[in-house]
């Protein structure tokens, strides 16, 4: 009989996040002002983050110790199991070993919980009243309400519009965490109401979403804003997926030759990649592949270029170097909402530049066509966002098919899609639009990065 | 450091099923013909089920073999965790110590792909084409497409239309299983146009769409019927998560002094309590309670009559023993579509009668109170059904604060209410209404029940 998990137990719960930075060859660079455009120093970042987690951001530890508390809170549903896709392989009639970490075990559902954890116990270690923050699909924000009840923290969400209202149970569940949820743009910050002067139907964006979180913390005493994927602390906390995975692998028996994610902001993915990269990058597994999936609505990885942007659409956040499509590029309404965001998280770019990681994008019916073919074999309903993953796994099995080459993947099955299943229906009724990128509107956001002083 | 999890590996999932019947002081009395009022023969219903759980319905061996290719389909998610509720104990307050099995970790989300997936089984080796079924809520038409697909078996699912319209995304997701989902009453079958005839605008219930899916079942050459709770071996077949709670309940170190769960057909909480019900039954636990919560809508246990009925409203199945509301009662349109069920298991009814566990109902603003107390702080936001359950948990959790007892309370956590949300949203909105029940429905329809022949 084949075995399809392999389970830790609660005391194998990794007490450290791995770092990546001080393994990097070339360290991402420093950001910079979103007004001066000047280099930051980390105090600038004082209005906007918790002080633990600004330390976390440039921090050269290697092994960063997980609180204790944070530890427990996460015990709630980690280790989170490794899946064999076994009946996948079979229905794929590949030669290929799948595995997967199943991240929608979580009560949220995805993986984004691992770092709206520790964030809360930092924000309330700090004496913080509340924090807000932006999401796309919903995943973020359910991760960062639930996890803010859990630490008694207020939670303020700015939603964007096109999910707010594609994605309603999305909405309740934030509410039932004891969250407030507005659509995005809104009317309660000055960054929204200036985008619905000029455009009241917008579809909304996660730049837009930022920039309004950014703008209530700062302007709401005792609270600060929360990211939930990009920035360096986030990659790091999510690396508690892959230091599981690693000893999961282990218990299976294999090492994986092709690692497969989505990347929106790069953080589920980053999370299970980096503590297997920390092999290629010492030289142990130079064969390593890492395959970073995006949408082909928003493909700042292969479509962007590489130079510093804002982080958000009203120029408020820090100025980062990363591949961007352009602050002011408002993608396509794809369901895959948390693949809306034209930049990326800052430690994958450069290690695209550098040539340790690859990068491919997707049209969203050849990613359902995987995620349904998934969902049939291995019963899980993934999220939009995941299945851009899945169809990556899918076309390597395939290819592993044609070549016979035995090759173990490992993907990160980042969250389920209960709450996004008028996707899969419009996927069935063949009413699923796949849009057509229009290059002139890439050209135009490009054109308004800002130019950094030299 | 508290512990919340207790696994169990693959290796550790149960060989066999618990039956009851064998234990039993009284054996629930036997299956009447739906036109004679006849004692049925085990043959009579063989045009109705597969063979092999014919034979299980009355088979009076204590442990019955779980098929190797059953436990291989159970494996990709079982066995499912064992959760000690501690952060809601805390919030409650209470010295009580409260487990819960929890069976949302399933693809469909619930406990029903148990016997979805041995009912597939069966049906598989028999050679046929496609079970149908009902569904209320949607929990079992999810769980029986997911394992007729696994089978390659096709899968007709009537749904009762308030569910098919509270529930779209159930819909989507039976069809993302390979399903052909209706709403019932349907045009498709002659009980489903006979009730349209005397009310086109009817909300359905439980006991039509059964009528529809016998008859759809019996009328097309290579399908059977399918059922999702209520008979013996759909309780059977749920004694896997019982078998498997007690030895988790082991490695905690603790026996339950109380069980819980909620009662529509009453599988899922059979398949949780008859295991540990057999230590009460030879003596060793004589102090054993076991708490079966229905919904005020529909008290078959707690307002009902025990007596002879119809299993469905077309008088087209068995008559059956059983605690009852009458099987043309139409209960109001709670959001617990899985507790709108006139009937209950024999099995469950016969242990009532003899005093061996007890029932209660609840109104579903009481129930929404405590599944929103609950998702608070344990984060899993839970199906209607399983709020039931929930609330019974903490009445008893209160009276433990009241009286200082330490009490250990374990119930079935049967489902996630990742598809329910408008219930909670309802809820917060304060527009969720308590259906006060109407005696005179209940009369009229209990004037309706068989005249059994002496």
């Amino acid at each position: 009989m084949m075995r399809y998990k392999y389970l830790l137990d609660e005391k194998d719960l990794p007490t450290h996040w791995y770092n990546v930075l001080p393994d990097m060859k070339t360290p991402p660079p420093p950001y910079r002002h979103p007004v001066t455009l000047e280099l930051m120093k980390p105090e600038d970042l004082v209005p906007v983050f918790p002080l633990a987690l600004i330390e976390q951001e440039g921090s050269q530890e290697r092994w960063i110790e997980i609180p204790e508390e944070v530890q427990d809170v996460l015990k709630m549903w980690r280790p989170s199991p490794l899946y064999r896709a076994a009946r996948w392989e079979k229905a794929l009639d590949t030669p290929a070993k799948i595995y997967y970490k199943w991240e929608g075990v979580s009560p949220p559902g995805s993986h984004k919980p691992n770092t709206a954890v520790a964030q809360c116990y930092y924000a309330r270690e700090e004496g913080l009243e509340g924090l807000a923050t932006e999401t796309g699909a919903g995943q973020w924000g359910s991760a960062l309400c639930f996890a803010a009840q859990l630490f008694g923290l207020k939670c303020k969400v700015f939603m964007v519009t096109i999910s707010y209202h594609q994605k309603p149970y999305r909405r309740i569940a934030m509410e039932t965490w004891g969250g407030n949820v507005v659509p995005s743009p809104s009317s309660e910050t000055k960054a929204g109401r200036d985008i619905l002067a000029v455009d009241p139907e917008t579809s909304g964006s996660l730049g837009i979403a930022i920039s309004e979180a950014i703008e209530y913390a700062v302007t709401h005493d005792g609270w600060k804003y929360s990211l939930g994927s990009v920035v360096n602390f986030v990659l790091l906390h999510q690396t508690i997926v892959g230091l599981e995975a690693k000893k999961q692998m282990e218990m299976a028996g294999d090492y994986p030759d092709i690692l497969i994610g989505c990347v929106g902001g790069g953080s589920n993915f980053a999370g299970l990649f980096l503590p297997f990269l920390k092999d290629r990058l010492d030289g142990t597994k130079p064969n390593l592949r890492v395959i970073n999936v995006e949408s082909t609505a928003c493909p700042s990885l292969t479509r962007g270029i590489y130079a510093y942007d804002w982080g958000d659409t009203a120029k408020t956040g820090p100025v980062t170097k990363m591949h961007t499509v352009g602050h002011s590029f408002i993608p396509a309404p794809v369901h895959a909402g948390g693949l809306r965001y034209h930049g990326m998280a800052p430690i994958i770019c450069r290690l695209l530049e550098d040539g340790f990681v690859e990068a491919r994008a997707y049209h969203q019916n050849a990613v359902f066509e995987a995620a349904h073919s998934f969902a049939q074999a291995e019963g899980f309903i993934v999220a939009p966002e995941t299945a851009h993953a899945i169809r990556a796994v899918y076309d390597e099995a395939l290819a592993c098919r044609e070549s016979g080459e035995e090759k173990v993947i490992l993907f990160n099955n980042s969250g389920h899609g209960h709450f996004d299943l008028a996707a899969y229906d419009a996927y069935h009724r063949k009413e699923l639009p796949d849009y057509e990128l229009e290059e002139e509107k890439i050209q135009q956001a490009l054109a308004e990065l800002p130019k950094i002083p030299a």
